[in-house]
């Protein structure tokens, strides 16, 4: 994702007008020539801003009604759709500009007009988070049914994939799952992914219908203006232009240290501490408590990470070499977290079988060994981050 | 287990006639005059012997009849029963010298008369194997109630069982505790306890009657001659008297070795790789087929340790620190390997309620997440083993 911000936009806002020419004024910059600063600030709040006007250009011209159809067909493995999901990825584009430029604001408040700055910000997160719903759901449903398979047996690994498919019959993992396919559990390991896939089906539906929804109200339209006016000026304060973006950053960069300062990680670094499957038959269908925090550290992550950007047209650094990995990991965390939450309120169904109940418990206790999983993977990436740098 | 055999036995064979002076013969004994030869190994097995018949006496002094219902108290947590369940300890110094003695023989067969050792053996396996029983499923079922009281938040942290009652009310685990008593999915934890406490208490009953009967046996009564006999005169070779008993044990260590390097340890070392539940939705109720090999070498590090018990009286190896580690892990993954069989055997019952289903299967999860913990700690402590090793 960092990469990808490296690369030049598609659709460069070549027609906008210039930005004005950088004013120097008192402070440090005279003295590091290099350090960046509010013009720095307004190029990355431009170019992120161009970005999501072009996804938003993108995603109205491939049809968002089309996105659904297609994704579904996806999930359900069916081999008849052909292109990319052009709709899907100009969401996903619209989603990633609009955070970079919510954290952003947030980031460097001091720098922005603030009138203005604080009425987008709560706009910004409402549409990723209202776009980003029914790709969760999509997602959530992939990595439980992936789950269910790889529990049953029946996952074929990487290498068999690719081998034709006259091998497909034979081999261990056919075998295992051949005779599966007769079993009591396994009926009950397909009855809990049908359930599932009903469910977390009709939420996705849900949550596209809402994401069209919002795409046509005012309430976006107000937004998309915002960000349009960000496009072609951004509103520094009249004090940015001379400001040193560093100290800021180091502040959002100091409000991640002091979160993960909060986490059990000496716990997490034990391979195996069983952990996260505490409470794992509390009968609160609310994720767990104990994720909260970890998730905190996910989003103050993300903001480290794209004040970094901003920084990177200034000075590089090199200690980061293990965010990518610690932020791979809070993700995983994230997705594990709330699939073991999917599966266990997918068990409160009334009158479901017990063989689908006993199914939906090994699936939960799975997803919350991913999640021990994750923890472990982050402290193991945060360690060595912290262990590396000077 | 190891420190214990250094210890003198309590009823020491002080009355049995003294051993004959040891025969040097050819070989190497005169320029190793430290080497262990066929009189370490008449010393051991004469020595485990009248533990064996020691422990005999014991347990029928004691009376078999009061062990079950003892044990039975001490798993309901009742406080009312008040000294040590004698019967049941020397039950298991009964098991632990028949399996020295079984396993002795198997390692130096080449020195011991051939047709008194090879009948002799499978009687002693026999008799091990029954009385192994009834404590196992004791044990099962401990672990599968703790496992229970775990999952639900409702397990007391060492810390605050030493707090004052009054404070046993507050904290977030009581309070978790609390609420959790009245969830739908507490109920499920509750009425999986109870029908697992059904099942592995019948089933111990079972052994336990099994074990009063083998005891009372006339097969039981010829295994105790054949040990008698053992006690008083170890039917040596001719040759084993100038035997060097080293090579025969490091055969044992070799088997060890192979039957480890047979093992999947790097993926083992990996942690949080999730093979062990890997067909944790398999319909067959025997235990998985993966852990067969892990427990194959839990005989043989057996082996190799009885093996190494018997040299120690001649010299001493100090490359073995990490064998007790290595040992109680592989203990751990056949404890929780057929815990999590148990509890995906008590989830076919019939009609159960579907929660208490989804209980039993996070249950399971959780056992089979163990006997992977269990493969990472025994890598850890085979492979600290093998880089120490000069």
């Amino acid at each position: 994702m960092a990469q990808q911000h490296l690369d030049p936009p598609i659709d460069p806002a070549a027609s906008l007008p210039a930005p004005p020419p950088p004013v120097l004024g008192r402070g440090e910059r005279p003295e590091r020539p290099g350090a960046p600063g509010g013009e720095d600030l307004a190029d990355y709040l431009r170019a992120q801003a161009t970005e999501f006007l072009r996804s938003l250009r993108q995603h109205r011209e491939n049809g968002v009604g089309g996105s659904a159809a297609v994704r579904g067909e996806s999930k359900a493995g069916d081999a008849g759709h052909g292109g990319p999901d052009d709709a899907g990825d100009a969401a996903l584009a619209l989603r990633r500009s609009a955070r970079r430029i919510s954290g952003t604001l947030h980031t460097f408040r001091p720098l922005l007009d603030m009138e203005w700055s604080e009425g987008i910000r709560p706009e910004l997160a409402w549409l990723s988070g209202t776009l980003a719903r029914e790709h969760a759901y999509a997602a959530r449903l992939e990595r439980l049914l992936t789950a269910l398979h790889r529990l049953s047996g029946s996952a074929v690994p990487p290498a068999r994939q690719a081998a034709p498919a006259d091998g497909a019959g034979s081999g261990p993992h056919a075998r295992a799952a051949a005779v599966q396919e007769r079993g009591p559990l396994t009926v009950g390991a397909a009855k809990a992914g049908a359930l599932l896939e009903r469910q977390l089906t009709l939420a996705r539906t849900r949550a596209h219908s809402a994401a069209l929804q919002a795409l046509g109200s005012s309430r976006f339209h107000a937004v998309a203006d915002g960000v349009a006016v960000l496009a072609s000026e951004v509103p520094l304060t009249p004090a940015a232009a001379s400001a040193d973006l560093r100290p800021l950053a180091a502040a959002a960069e100091e409000r991640l240290c002091d979160a993960v300062s909060t986490l059990p990680l000496m716990t997490a670094g034990l391979a195996y501490n069983a952990q996260a499957l505490i409470h794992g038959l509390s009968p609160d269908p609310a994720p767990h408590p104990q994720d909260g925090p970890w998730h905190q550290v996910r989003l103050l992550l993300r903001l480290h990470r794209y004040a970094r950007e901003v920084l990177r047209h200034g000075e590089q650094d090199a200690s980061d070499a293990r965010l990518p990995a610690a932020g791979a990991a809070l993700n995983r965390h994230r997705d594990a977290s709330e699939a073991a939450a999917a599966a266990a309120s997918a068990a409160r169904t009334p009158r479901i079988a017990p063989a689908t109940a006993y199914a939906l418990g090994v699936l939960h206790a799975d997803q919350r060994h991913e999640v021990e999983a994750a923890r472990f993977a982050f402290q193991q990436a945060w360690q060595k981050r912290t262990v590396g740098a000077p």
